[in-house]
């Protein structure tokens, strides 16, 4: 399918941020045609996630990104055109974008080469605001606009290289499967790739953002007996059952530590620290609550000065503690069987929508996602 | 195989601690028959370990010990009578003594039946200081002396629950798999079932001693391609190639830390961390001297109140930090394994022998070790 646009600069509207704490507003950006091995796509939905808000607020995890740059890292879209070198996708063909690239299969980097890693050499995640060449594929009124994670999915196009974007089945809903880009693969990933859940197993899962939900239906899907979802606010319990949370534990009720209340049990088999930030109250707790042969998954980002402080003497039975980004998954791969398995019927996306917005609507979804009102707002561009 | 001493009191000589730095002394003791599911012993050999030193010198993690007791934890012997109950061995047979129990078939607590965990729910490792039922089977001049982890292998005789022998093929050779009991299986575990060593991979051992060395044979038999000994004593790098250490890095020499040192190679697939005691900057360097898909293993016992600060973040990348007792092994399958494999040729045992002792030497013993001038010292019995 060739396109009337392909080679051609590109008119098209994006939110900008024009620095931390200095506000985002939907102007009209000129975008580049992809150059070697890159990919333009027409953005079709994207997930508003907790991430992108943190650089806009100033709160970037002392990553150093240029500004002005486009955010955006958990979308779907349809390839608009393709720059030379490029064999795994054509116009027309749907696709998620990656925040982290795995290479393509016989240009493998040593690592995409290897089962032991999804950490692909040639990442960019939160460290260049660039393309791999060290220019932009953005401007507005003359002036470079950069990148965020080597994808920018809120612009209505994006320039992206091809071991950023992952072909997926065209049946498959373009708005939903958006969240495959980040938090659902995120925590499926946690609870299956990282932590390994086992059937019958308990999981205890800190946190019910869309991180701590998609865990959840990992968990689920692994075959897990008990799935026990621990929050400060009781409002999210009945929603979490969607996600198959069996149990609902508000550590306020309790009058010991909620580790303690899980070692009362024998503790639990895996435990998954989903609520993010600063504090490492809920990691130590996570860790803590593990039986004697149970695993704990980080899956947050915290600022580079930050300590967790824990007791050495708690991995003698054979605890473990890991972390993983993207839940460790090789990511167009990972995205692909996701995908697959979505439209098998096996896990459920829509529940984690809260509502479906257009692109002006954008400052308005990081907001309700502040004031903690809203699990996934998905902007839908036409 | 029946035996003269069988249902009577065995006076036999023994090294009795009579409490945190009040010494021990070899007396005359007497040793009760074997009750239901028990097994008397003959101690053969038995290597004298740190962990036995931490008791005597008032160093015991905060344990609660009852005193006077009888150390030894790493020991071969033969059996000598056994109580009503006890299948799976009989006088006569060679065994190995299992300071973590490993319940029977047929009679597996929850714990020994799940392949998740070697922590047996009847496990009194560090915990009491009797058998079971609350009693103790040893007597000095009417006085009830204790028992150590169940086994008190520095007695010429000792009995212990049947769930804590491993019986073994007669043809070993008793003096050198008695070493099988503690350090070699700590160590070899700890490389192949807790870290899973690949082939041609990259690891790295902070320490030396005994449990050091036997991570090393571990990973050499698990086809690693570098083994890399850490140690601030370089006179142990010759000795250590035995163990097939390839690489030798004494931190004294490196102008950087020994963790930025590795990560300016990309890191290390596994990392060992067998220093011990209560400064955790090995550990931390062991962990942040991964690679982004590295595992490191904690081997070591702490005061209670010791924490370990380590930076949330390098989780991220998919690094894991974990740890056992006894290397993660079911303990009586694991050391039949092991001393199989030991017949098999696969390891050499006789590398960890500083030298062989008599049982009026162990305060020599002990001082050797204080001392590190004892990799391993064997008291050998009559
Ligand atoms: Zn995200
Ligand atoms: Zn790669
Ligand atoms: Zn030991
Ligand atoms: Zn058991």
């Amino acid at each position: 399918m060739a396109s009337n646009t392909a080679g051609k600069v590109i008119k098209c509207r994006a939110p900008v941020c024009w620095g931390p704490n200095k506000g985002q507003t939907i102007v009209e950006i000129e975008v580049d045609p992809p150059q070697h091995e890159e990919v333009r796509v027409k953005i079709a939905a994207n997930g508003v996630c907790r991430s992108d808000a943190h650089h806009l607020d100033g709160d970037s995890c002392d990553v150093n990104l240029k500004y002005p740059l486009i955010l955006g890292h958990e979308a779907s879209g349809v390839v608009e055109s393709v720059g030379p070198g490029v064999t795994s996708v054509a116009p027309g063909d749907h696709v998620i974008l990656l925040y982290c690239p795995q290479c393509l299969p016989g240009r493998e980097c040593e690592r995409c080469a290897s089962p032991k890693t999804n950490a692909c050499v040639n990442d960019n995640f939160n460290t260049t605001s660039t393309m791999r060449d060290g220019t932009s594929r953005f401007r507005h009124n003359g002036q470079t606009i950069y990148h965020y994670c080597g994808i920018s999915t809120f612009s209505e196009y994006t320039v992206a290289r091809e071991a950023q974007v992952a072909k997926v089945d065209p049946k498959a809903p373009l708005d939903l499967i958006s969240l495959i880009g980040c938090c659902l693969g995120q925590g499926f990933g946690g609870a299956q790739h990282m932590a390994g859940v086992t059937p019958g197993s308990s999981c205890a899962i800190w946190g019910l953002g869309a991180i701590g939900l998609a865990t959840a239906l990992g968990c689920k899907d692994a075959g897990a007996k008990r799935i026990i979802a621990i929050d400060t606010n009781p409002d999210k319990f009945e929603f979490a059952k969607q996600f198959g949370c069996t149990e609902f534990l508000n550590p306020k009720d309790l009058d010991i530590p909620v580790q303690q209340y899980f070692q009362n049990q024998g503790g639990v088999d895996y435990t998954f620290e989903c609520v993010g930030g600063n504090q490492m109250v809920t990691l130590r707790a996570a860790f803590e609550s593990l039986a004697p042969w149970g695993t704990c998954i980080f899956s947050g980002v915290t600022k580079a000065h930050v300590e967790l402080s824990i007791k050495p003497n708690m991995f003698l039975d054979g605890r473990t503690i890991r972390g993983s980004t993207y839940g460790g998954l090789k990511s167009r791969t990972g995205v692909q069987k996701l995908v697959n398995k979505f439209m098998a019927g096996d896990f459920p996306l829509e529940p984690f929508v809260t509502g479906r917005y257009a692109i002006d609507d954008i400052p308005k979804c990081f907001d309700l996602l502040r004031q903690g009102k809203a699990c996934r707002s998905i902007i839908i561009y036409n």
